[in-house]
């Protein structure tokens, strides 16, 4: 991937709160809206396996307030993958400037087990075609 | 059963919006949580089965403002059992006055068919026990 | 208004639950959020006069399930114009079928007073614009 | 303070994803909801002052499945009281075993300016009572 993958959303009402910005909560929505459109623009699909990815962390950093009705942009890159786990970072990017940053780590599960399992190869060849380490 | 079950909790900071207030859409998940302390109360289970209860019908209206951090009262009866629907009222109550009242209706459906389906006799008599008819 | 205005979106996994399908709260924050691109689309903002306009009704009625990454499109009608308060109507529509509908009540309110006020005229007349009358 | 305050609650059918768990975006919910509680307590106000203390970090950790009506304990702690900022820390404990873990950091900013501003004294001297150094 020649380079980070962006997806444009606007702040809704409900994602305001009594403060007049966004609560920060809603900024991992938007993170994972962005997840979600990575993987439609790659033609990636996991929910349909023996296995599937909860998220086992997730971080944020707010630097400038988002407010109802901003537009922005949440660019999202995969920048780890390791042997059951992937590190995917976020910015949100209202008029240029970033706002927030973010991550979340997801591990391969397998649903049964409810263990740890070694990300199936043929789905790890398609999450290292989006990989861009650091 | 006597009168109406009531379950006592607070607006939350994550429940307000920008204009300050309770975002109504937090209205309906206090009203859920109700519900849900109202089966407690009655140890009544449907969770297992192989049918659930989907929602059909939401509706609320608002008189008073609630704020961040407000104590509030819901006040959860079902009013109605039909063959296949039921029909729960709320009251959602600040300082002994009524701030918001709201009902909803749930129908039983097959988990396989997604049909409605008769809410089965033994559910229906533990129903019947908290029916409190207008 | 010729006819009424779409507003396209995906339903996310957080607006989902446990049931599989979308949690009846998320629609209506689809509702708000097509409320909002209708009133960009014709340029109408009442955001920082000295009234607002608190919602004190909203209902839906749901017809079929709609599930994680579900594109939908959130129809919205402006169908009463009365003194103080406007009726939004709302269908959410999933490959051509009517999935829910829903409506809210707005009033407009006097910040300081907190009480109803007429629709000032300026803005009713925008407001008339997209009228629907049924 | 001798040891942790901890908040008590459920996790609500709302606060579930159809993974059937729930959605990390409610751990963060429940954190704030003791965050306000354990102010409660400690009769902490800082609402009504010509500053806030808006959230510029939140993260979370999780390591166990919470379902629909798990009973849960929210841990929390202020662990760092700087000059402008302070770090509260969770975890979240189901059944005496912790599932998640979390920290936010918020900053003092002055409302007009909306820059970071030194905790007043007054205000300082009382989270001081509450702080729990690692």
């Amino acid at each position: 991937m020649a380079e980070p993958f962006r997806y444009e959303t606007r702040i809704r009402f409900v994602d305001t709160d009594a403060s007049g910005r966004i609560h920060y909560t809603s900024l991992f929505k938007f993170f994972e809206a962005a997840e979600t459109e990575l993987f439609r623009e790659f033609d990636i699909s996991y929910t349909r396996g023996t296995f599937n990815f909860p998220r086992v962390h997730a971080e944020c950093d707010i630097q400038l307030p988002l407010l109802h009705d901003d537009l922005i942009e949440i660019e999202v890159c995969l920048t780890k993958l390791g042997r059951s786990s992937m590190r995917f970072e976020f910015k949100a990017i209202k008029g240029g400037l970033v706002a927030a940053t973010g991550a979340v780590i997801m591990v391969c599960m397998d649903r049964k087990s409810q263990r740890a399992i070694p990300i199936p190869d043929e789905l790890r060849a398609r999450f290292a075609e989006i990989l861009i380490e650091a």
